[in-house]
């Protein structure tokens, strides 16, 4: 008999219920406990914040955005920032009281449910404290490099889509240009996928380095063409090329000067408004991208990455996270699931595919 | 025989395209011709603006977004901004020319579609010129008198809605407070509709100035309930009470000195987060509200809206408008019609529900 | 202090969770306890099947179709088919206990879910037993005299209307008659409300009796106008004149005689495919327009009538039933509630509608 | 220059029209024309049937169902059925006038957009009479061989799920089994990634035939943990082990004994109710799975795919079809690409995430 801790950790994602329920039915089937840890590693922390995990608790949970496991962004056990009796804040390690927890508990592993960020911590705790981990990889962005996709995007992308078709029959009604500002700080994905999709006239996205004159350019080619309207997508990572300008924080500077409170998108859309003169709106979908419940896509995804965390955890195969690989459920280990992000491919068909419909990649 | 002209005026709603459906079959079970008159009343100056509208044409548009006789704010026709041959901008009056052709091309009516501005101007032809003219209510606000409901409003309320669900999950598993700024200028319809449905727990209208306490209050409220999150609606007309800030075109002032680049939503985020010390982020939906497909309802109600115009046509009920009354079509005079607005009623059972829920209204 | 016991009874409308919670927060807003009853009275026959209701129990379910308060066809307490102890069924009246449990568990009321007849049976309770009970009105078919609207249909009818959307573009790509059955045994709301926003051809309702020949009169019209398919949208209690079909319980019959396994939808394909012998399916959407989650229009309506339910309990105006008059909470007697049926009115303005847009009603 | 003639064939698929608009826009970007033949090779034949695409004329397609070039299903050019002047129908084989047209209306090359019917005629225009052509794979069920995955099957599983979806709130609120036939004639794809993002309790696919036997076994496990419902996916092509029970044309047999009018779904149901003698219910999905505007993921895949195939002409790649291999845009020859079918694996990860969730596969 087994007794299983799950927890998930980061930004939610659409999903992340689904790969809860996958691994308690999974586990249940194998006569195992599961037990939840709440707001991360909190459980670890204060016995209040474990929740044991039954079928009837997840019962119907699969199909529901956020977190049972409530919130995520709990900070790093290895460099936790608390307050000392005198009220400063200082930064502890607690990652060996979190450990003996685990072993007083009488876990046999931990399931650690993260992108990036988590997932490193949790190869910590397997390397340097000896606990027994799998990994389930979890980012909007879909920028982890060891997987071919996970969960929560293709929900991300559906919301951006429907958010752009939205915005054609308004945008087309008064001759107008939307701007819409997509996540990806990194990685285009989510702008590239959405765009394209969404039949956007204008994709800019951080891997391509953008000059507002093409986009000018494609604005006016539409109005050549009788098409007095145009959608631009862009990622908060884009950047543009030769202006100085640098966004972040939803402010833009060049130098040290404030140009504007804002993204990226609200700059593209101000530069826009000025050089063609159209009326111009930006948007920033946000957290709206984050939320909901997730497609079918995500959710079959979510389910086959729980199931498969616990058959790794049935084979002892610790220290890995369960990925996808050519279609297929495979594992990698924490070290190179870690190791780097995932970029737009310059070659990927996608980019091809964008240019040769006509959309403008602002080189 | 008769030969009607349809124009859609204003900002758009969906909808539009199901009136026009709605027409045009209407009229051809009549026998009669229709032609839609593109960009307001731009096909009655330039005949090449004006389109034959056949069964085959409107098949498919009943559920699209926006108006196939595309772009819709063009300008008042009792007073035109045109540059003359200095260049120079100068106002003037096309009424007459706009008569004289609609007479030549021998329509013998108008369905205008619009809110109250479009539908002063077609009250206007009526009365000035002696255009017969059908008005049909437009307004995504829900805020013009004469009519219980218009096609527009449930889109977008359940646009709101859906983007208030989806920041939930997102608010709960980060325990941070969400503000989502949704359209109302002069009414808080769609955010107290949205806010309702969407389990907000402080919505604020325009008819309700709101006082930062009462929001603050509710917030702690919430975190001593365990609830550690919160949905904040705002409509963009709200205001705050005793603050002197004045919201208008993205912009925030205190007496003339800006305060922040943004709407209500914006400031009451920026407050919150000073007052209340918790994560906070804001999200203006803004033409998310106007675009995509109109819901069944809405698209119902078009379909009615249209028919009904057609039969007040063929009653020679000019000068009034289709309203709908007790949910029955009905016909009011296009000058009652445009006469005054919609605001919520305090007393309406629908305020009653958001306090007994628990909602905070700001007062 | 009160304490309110809240049942739900009948086919479930998505809506139901909306009220429940409605009612336990404005019920907590005035210090009271509210209890649910599961499986309709059974909370009133055994202590276990009794769950106290909580806002935080209750905290996400105004969007999650079907009742919390699980399973609702459990049987009319005055006339219960129990087994005695020979096995044999015995039909029992089991309201005095009922009415024991009510008043030794202390209920101050009971605020009852349901359609005429958990309503009729609410109403018993209130007559006979002196029980003090507010009844909140449920009815998918929106085919309650006293309402203007119940929550459950708007839902259903856009679950209906998505179907026909969906229908539309392949029997288009294949020149067919798709022929969809929808709920409605007593009315046609359902079939006319979704036939006309989904553009359906031909719309069959109990309402009118329909005539084969102006089924294919259409079909054949449809087809002189160069569109080789059709929709027909069939309410499951439509008829046939001059037919002597009679379709019930899936199966239907002339004379004595099995003509077809299958309901009218069924029938009506057949007949389509051998006067038209064009390739003709159908379909039965059944117990996909009860589930799913409620749209915005009716998880407001819900909220209201609701709030509205406690409202009553708090001014002691039991006997009564909240109702929607006017787009307004009224109040209606249990008896006036359960009186009659709302059928669609042949002068409707949808019906000329439907007419004017090319409609064909099998009349 | 070169001029392309597209043609789409077969049963419809959502996707179809994202083909069609990224086949003439990537054209338009070269400089090239595309025409496109309604009602598969129609357009060769007749001219009437031809259709220029223009960037104007597909501006709004890529989120419609259906296909803009019109029916689909219209026979073999290789033996056509046609009547000859006495009334009989002969078969002729029409492919040699075909190719003259073809040719004399100056086409360099055909894409031709179908399922493996489509693509095997499209293989011996390549192969018998010289004719260019690339072919683009489409399969709402997923299973063409040579490639991963096609248009049309994401969009199928996400309706057959949110049937589901729905169905599971009323068959909980009702204690009912539902049993859903859904599309999946030789493989269980649809069946198997619905059944497991819905959370259904039996999935029965063509690859496993199963045994009614278990179906009870696991109906009855649930009742044993207090779950009262069930809900049963059924692949239309699934079979019952050893029971003789055949079904066919919507209509199963044992011998060749009638048995019941209705498909494989219909008598689950039955055998369900007679064995469990719980309420059963059953609906099948039919053409709503075929139906509606692609999702995101259908919209995307559809583009990369007309990009791609516009690619293959430009180098020259006559005789393959455009195929997703890991991800990727490859090409298969079009004699791979018709050999053979591809079923779900029973090794595959979503079999083994089924049982391990606690899903009855039949076995």
């Amino acid at each position: 008999m087994k007794k299983i801790v799950i927890s998930t950790g980061g930004g939610d994602a659409p999903g992340l219920n689904a790969v809860i329920y996958a691994v308690v039915m999974s586990a249940q089937a194998r006569g195992w406990e599961v037990y939840g840890s709440r707001g991360g590693y909190k459980g670890l922390i204060d016995p209040q914040e474990m929740m044991p995990l039954t079928p009837k608790i997840v019962e119907d949970i699969t199909s529901l955005g956020g977190t049972i496991l409530g919130s995520t962004n709990k900070g790093n056990p290895f460099a936790m920032p608390v307050k000392n009796l005198a009220g400063e804040m200082q930064i502890v390690d607690i990652s060996d009281l979190i450990m003996k927890n685990f072993n007083r508990m009488g876990f046999s592993c931990h399931i650690a449910v993260g992108g990036d960020g988590s997932l490193d911590i949790a190869r910590r705790f397997y390397e340097e404290k000896g606990m027994p981990v799998v990994g389930v990889p979890k980012t909007i962005d879909n920028d982890l490099f060891a997987t071919q996709l996970t969960f929560g995007f293709d929900t991300a992308v559906s919301t951006a889509t429907e958010a752009i078709d939205k915005l054609h029959s308004t945008a087309k009604s008064h001759d107008r240009v939307m701007v819409v500002e997509v996540m990806g700080r990194e990685s285009g994905w989510i702008a590239l996928n959405s765009g394209i999709s969404g039949g956007a006239d204008v994709i800019l996205i951080p891997e391509i380095p953008f000059d507002m004159d093409s986009v000018r350019q494609k604005i006016e080619d539409n109005e050549l063409h009788g098409k007095h309207y145009a959608i631009v997508v862009v990622a908060e990572g884009a950047t543009a090329k030769d202006s100085g300008v640098v966004c972040r924080d939803n402010q833009c500077e060049v130098g040290r000067q404030e140009v504007l409170l804002g993204g990226i998108g609200d700059w593209v859309a101000k530069e826009v408004r000025r050089i063609t003169e159209k009326d111009t709106r930006s948007l920033v979908l946000g957290h709206l991208q984050r939320g909901g419940s997730p497609t079918t896509f995500d959710r079959l995804l979510a389910l086959r990455f729980g199931a498969a965390a616990v058959r790794m955890v049935d084979e002892g195969l610790f220290g890995h996270m369960v990925a996808l690989v050519n279609g297929e459920m495979q594992k990698v280990t924490l070290e190179e699931a870690t190791r780097r992000r995932k970029k737009v491919d310059l070659n990927d068909d996608k980019i091809l595919t964008a240019r040769e419909i006509g959309i403008c990649l602002g080189d």
